[in-house]
């Protein structure tokens, strides 16, 4: 096991009629912004009930956040924040919307030149107002970790930081706000989820078993759960199982003390900037094709990894591994998300740019060991044509 | 899946060298008591780097702490902390000294008249010192939760408090230090962790998979590890990984939206209180005489903890389920401790007292379902005569 720091201050309120117990948790007084997205929050009731639960405070709400948050919509929350003296964001709705949260947060105390810097230039964040959500979706994490993703639609980029600032103070989940949630939604957060675990655990063995083996377990119930949430939102309890799993997902306990890869997400980033799509449909395609590209060295957990959620007992090493990888795709595929380049109209042009783009940043060190290079980037891409 | 609440705000430091990490999370000029047990910091060198480290830091040194750690000792170091001004307690040892710093950071800002009612009562705490942990002895989680449990040596009463205020800040969990213990605390330690994670895990299915499987990651890694670390308490990664593995045991996060059990360890107390046996040892008894007692109740889960940590898959449920226990029975006599009553000295007779203790507190909602009546106690102690 490598060594670790970890830390995690963030209150959970998970299950039925949990908002109401929000209220010790933000300072009396305080103006609050309510942030949302697209308006489900108005079709699931959350925003009735977070309405009624906030009537003693002055609520703003700016809505409108889109699915990949922009760091244009982002600047006009800040805008308003400044003018009504905003105090707390309470985010409601699913990972892009906390995403944001936690951007508006940073960005409306940043004493630099411009905010973009802290996506930009890693410029450090030294502060945040106070930030909480209400979770409707599961799949991204954002409810109970540091981190956010912010795209910059006049440039197309598409970049992420983190911060001991950003953590929420709280975050309510609420299994039966996302029954309503159209099934497309359900097997993105699904596939989302199960990468996120991928990307701490299908590196390289450490001599970690229990870090392993909470993988697995998130995994398997994401593989026995997730198909029963897609297949019927309104399955509480498949629903519940779902979002737990999302949650701890990304808490950051699953990378402590092994090493972690993330070059599926930092690809699928830019398949998300030069094409729009869907953030856990990119994760379906480039993670199979990743794997193919770098096939000797994830081998060994690879194996590992048929073995405890697919059962894949049979065959040479070689063979069990691959048909872990064609298990998983035939997983995604199960749930609707396709993962061929071609099923999104995107071909071998898309891949030179992504390519270009890696070379440029000179991001020599993407991956467990440093292994994804822009030639392995490029291998990866043209194996999901 | 039941609703829950989690928070748990520990910040953790893991691995080689970490002590010197602790600087920024104490205030400066804040005098700090270093509180400690029998000794063993001075022999596996954690106070001279704790000393080195806190050299810009008034430090008064508070030993001798017990294994079970008295109320007695506590309120002498409440004392010292009164009269010396002292605004941190670095708690450097295994969970009784940590333990022990966590009523004492209570017990020095406590308002009323004897902090024992804080045990005894039930008194709310509501503000406690500042305190945080070294770990040298993998155990009992206390490191990473807000629960502590003293005893009174002129009452012969062992009672268990918990607070949001006495969470440790930070604790340093060091696995090297862990290589000159005795075996014998390693077995303890193993056992220890195995069965909290039994009390929260073998009750009754609620359609909780993540949770069962976090806790089976837990224990497939102590069956795994926890031989190996008694064997030989120098093997680092076995030390470590059974390190990690006691943490995450009783971190609160497999008991989210689970039932809890917990009568083991109530049982327990009392052969500790009476009998002056191991606090683990007492767990290893009680354990399999409370699921005989229970058999028809706790089957369910016996069956999956079987074929899941023990791969039993063979013979009727019946048969399934006694294999589980005495797989379990098997594994703590192969760490050397005995789980008999008569290993201890003990028989009819101390039964008797606790029963008629049990009584006396009308505890009828003792264990999951509120299932562990004064009858089932009398019932689970005799079959382990």
């Amino acid at each position: 096991m490598q060594d670790f720091e970890f830390y995690n201050p963030v209150r959970v309120f998970f299950g039925k009629d949990q908002i109401s117990k929000i209220i010790p948790y933000i300072e009396p007084g305080t103006r609050i912004m309510l942030l949302y997205g697209g308006g489900s929050i108005f079709k699931n009731g959350v925003r009735d009930k977070i309405t009624e639960v906030l009537k003693d405070f002055t609520v703003t709400e700016f809505g409108g956040v889109e699915p990949n948050p922009s760091y244009e919509t982002c600047m006009k929350a800040v805008g308003v924040i400044k003018a009504e003296n905003i105090g707390f964001i309470l985010a409601a709705g699913g990972g892009s919307v906390i995403d944001a949260a936690k951007f508006i947060a940073a960005a409306a105390l940043y004493r630099g030149a411009d905010p973009w810097d802290i996506l930009a230039e890693k410029v450090p964040v030294t502060a945040a107002l106070p930030l909480a959500s209400v979770l409707t979706l599961p799949a991204t994490g954002s409810e109970m970790n540091k981190n956010a993703v912010i795209s910059r639609k006049s440039t197309g980029e598409k970049l992420a930081f983190a911060s001991q600032y950003t953590f929420p103070r709280f975050s309510v989940l609420l299994p039966e706000a996302a029954a309503t949630l159209p099934q497309r939604q359900v097997a993105n957060g699904v596939v989302d989820a199960f990468v996120h675990v991928l990307e701490q655990y299908l590196t390289y063995p450490v001599n970690a078993p229990l870090q392993d083996r909470q993988a697995e377990a998130v995994l398997l119930t994401l593989v026995e759960e997730g198909p029963k949430a897609y297949a019927n939102p309104a399955d509480y309890d498949a629903m519940a199982n779902l979002m737990w799993s999302a949650t701890m997902a990304l808490n950051g306990l699953l990378s402590c003390g092994v090493p972690g890869d993330w070059s599926v997400h930092s690809i699928g980033h830019e398949l998300t900037a030069f094409h729009g799509i869907d953030h856990a449909r990119t994760l379906a395609i480039v993670q199979p094709g990743l794997w193919k590209a770098l096939f000797e060295e994830k081998k060994e957990k690879l194996i590992q990894y048929g073995k405890r959620i697919w059962n894949i007992t049979e065959g040479s090493d070689d063979e069990k591994a691959d048909a872990a990888i064609r298990r998983t795709v035939d997983f995604f595929e199960s749930l609707g998300i396709r993962t061929r380049l071609s099923d999104y109209n995107a071909g071998p042009e898309t891949i030179d740019k992504i390519v270009a783009r890696f070379e440029s940043r000179n991001w020599l060190e993407m991956g467990d060991r440093g292994l994804t290079t822009p030639g392995v980037v490029r291998k990866a891409l043209e194996l999901q044509l």
